[in-house]
C-alpha cells in the first residue's frame, strides 16, 4: 500500500502571519484512478495571494472558501500517472485546481492539457492565475493608451511584473513600487520599466514626483499601504485606479483607511476591484490576448522556487513580508 | 442712467462657512445691447453645489474656476429685454449661465430660449444642472436594474429627489438619506421613496440593516460623511457607487478618510466620479432620457425661494448646513 502526504486547512486566518496551526499535514492511501477519472501525479505547485481569501470566512470571499478540514485548494501541474478518462493518457502533463496534496484524483473536470513546449515554472508564473489576472486587470479593467503613466505596486510580483511589461509593450510610461532595491534594479534593467520606488526608502513623495512629471493615468494596485494615498494624490483628470490586491492590509485586525473621495469627483477618477473567478469563462479570450506578447520575448519572469510539500505553509508568508522574489513555486 | 447691482468673487473659500468677505456687491452702470448682442434681465438664479468647486482654486477643479475680481459663475433663467441678435427676441424667456447679477448681457452663446410651459422655477429645479446630473449619473454612471436595492444621500436636495425617483420609475427599491425627519417624511410620503434615514438619528447600522435586507446595489454620493462607511459596509456583490458630491467634506480642512479598498476586490465594486462639465455635449440625449419620466408626471419637486440677489450668499450655506429643502432658487 502506498501512502502520500497532503495539506488540510483547519482554522481560519487571524491577523497576523499565516501560522502553522492553521493546517494539518496528514498522509493518506493512495487509491487507483475509477472509472472516467485520472490519477495525477503533482510536480509544481503554485501560490497566489489569491488563496488567503480563499482561506477566510465566506461573507468575506468571492468564491467559497476551502471547507475546514478540507484539503488546502491551490493551482498545479503535474503528470496523469493512471488515466480511465478517455481524454488523457498516461504521460500527459496537466495544470488546474489540484490542491496541496502530491497526488491528486480527477473526473477530469478544470483539468487541461499543457502542450506549450515550456518549463512547467514558466507555465505557471505566466499562463495560470498570474497571468490571466494581468491581462484581465491592465486591459478590460484598466483600458490603457499609449502615451499614458501607469504605475503598478507590487511590481516585482507575478501578477504587477507581468501588468508592467504588457503595459510597456503598449507604449506606456511605466514605474513600478517595489518593497526592496534588488527588486528596483531587476524591474528597471531586467523588465525595462522606466522607473522604480522601494516603498520602504525615504522621500516616496518627492520620488512619485521625479518619476511622474505628468502625473498617473493608471494605477494598478496590488498592495495597499501607505503608498496608496500618495499615489491617489497624483492621479490625473479620468484616470483609473484597478484595484486587484491589498496584500498589505489582509492581515491587519484594523486594515488602513482608503482615501477620501472628493478627488474621485474633481478629477472623474473611477476605482474597479475585480478578481478572476468572475472571468474564467473569459479565458480563452484572454489568454488569445496575452500568448503573443509572449512569444514575442516581450515578458520576462522569474520564478521563487520552494521545495517540498511542506514548505507551502510558510510559503504564504512570503506575500507580506514581501520577500518572495518573483512567482512562487512550491517544487514536489 | 441706469444702474443694477451684480456680485465678484473676489477670494477663494478656506474651509469652513462661506462668508461674505469672499464676495463684493457692486453697482454696475446698465449698457445696451451692442451688434448681435442681447440684454437679459435675469428672474431666477440657481444655486448648485458645484458653485463651490468653481469658487476654488484651479488645480482643484474640472472647469476653470471664477477668476477673482469676476461675477460669481451661476445659471438663471431671464427675460431678453433688448435684443440685436437675429435668434431672440424681447420678451423670450431664455436659460443660461447669467451669473450674480440683475442682467447679464450676452452674444447668445451658451443661452437658450424656454419654451415649455412651465414655471420658471420647475425649470431650473428639473431640467437644469440637477436634473442633467441627475439623469448622467444614475443611468450613465450607475446602470441601475429593475429589482435593485439602491441608495441615495442628500436624498432630498436637487440631485437626490430626482435621482430617487427616477430609480424609483426604473422599478428598483430607493433608500434615501436625509438630515431632517421633515425631509424623511417628505421624500417617502410625497416622493414615494421606500424608506428614509436621518443621518442625524440614533442606529444607522440598524437602520440601514432593516432598509436594505438584500444588501445595497447601488449607492449614489452626494454628501459624504460617517454613513458613508456604514453604506459601503452594505454594498452586494458587483456594487457601483457613483460619486456625485461630497458636500459634508468640501469645507473641512482635512477632510474624513474613505473605506479600505479590500472590499472593492472582494465584492468587485466599481466606484466612479463624474461631473457635468464632461457630459454637457451630451444634454440633448440627457433632456430626452428625463423629459418622459417628468412627461408622466413621476417627478416631483420643490423648490427652496430665496429672495433678492445678495441671499445668494448666505444661500451657499444652507447646503453645509442641510437646511435647504429642495432646489435652491433665488427670486430677482
Amino acid at each position: 500500500m502506498t501512502t502520500y502526504t497532503a495539506i488540510n486547512l483547519i482554522a481560519r486566518p487571524t491577523p497576523g502571519p499565516i501560522g502553522s496551526e492553521l493546517f494539518e499535514v496528514v498522509t493518506k492511501e493512495l487509491t487507483k484512478a475509477g472509472p472516467s477519472q485520472i490519477l495525477i501525479k503533482q510536480t509544481h505547485m503554485s501560490l497566489d495571494p489569491a488563496m488567503l481569501g480563499w482561506m477566510s470566512p465566506a461573507t468575506d470571499s468571492y468564491i467559497p472558501p476551502v471547507e475546514l478540514g478540507s484539503v488546502m485548494r491551490s493551482s498545479g501541474i503535474g503528470e496523469v500517472v493512471e488515466s480511465n478518462h478517455p481524454k488523457f493518457s498516461v504521460g500527459d502533463r496537466v495544470m488546474g485546481m489540484m490542491g496541496w496534496q502530491e497526488y491528486a484524483l480527477s473526473d477530469g473536470q478544470g483539468i487541461n492539457k499543457v502542450e506549450a513546449p515550456l518549463p512547467s515554472e514558466t507555465v505557471l508564473s505566466i499562463f495560470a492565475l498570474p497571468g490571466l489576472t494581468a491581462t484581465q486587470g491592465l486591459f478590460n479593467v484598466g483600458k490603457p493608451k499609449s502615451g499614458e503613466t501607469l504605475i503598478v505596486t507590487g511590481a516585482a510580483g507575478s501578477v504587477g511584473s507581468l501588468v508592467g511589461q504588457l503595459a510597456k509593450a503598449e507604449g506606456l510610461t511605466v514605474i513600478g513600487v517595489v518593497g526592496s532595491d534588488e527588486k528596483c534594479d531587476w524591474i528597471v534593467n531586467e523588465l525595462g520599466f522606466d522607473g522604480a520606488i522601494n516603498y520602504k526608502s525615504d522621500d516616496l513623495a518627492g520620488q512619485l514626483d521625479a518619476l511622474t512629471p505628468d502625473g498617473i493615468d493608471l494605477f494598478f494596485e496590488n498592495t495597499g499601504g501607505p503608498i496608496q494615498n500618495l499615489i491617489f494624490d497624483r492621479m490625473n483628470n479620468h484616470a483609473r485606479i484597478v484595484v486587484c490586491g491589498m496584500i498589505s492590509d489582509y492581515t491587519k485586525a484594523e486594515p488602513n483607511p482608503g482615501p477620501n473621495w472628493i478627488p474621485l469627483i474633481k478629477k472623474r477618477i473611477t476605482v474597479q476591484g475585480f478578481a478572476m473567478p468572475d472571468h474564467f469563462h473569459q479565458v480563452p479570450e484572454l489568454l488569445a490576448k496575452l500568448t503573443p506578447y509572449v512569444m514575442q520575448g516581450k515578458i520576462k519572469h522569474r520564478s521563487h522556487i520552494l521545495n517540498g510539500l511542506e514548505s507551502a505553509i510558510d510559503g504564504l508568508n512570503l506575500f507580506f513580508t514581501g520577500e518572495n522574489k518573483g512567482k512562487l513555486i512550491v517544487e514536489l
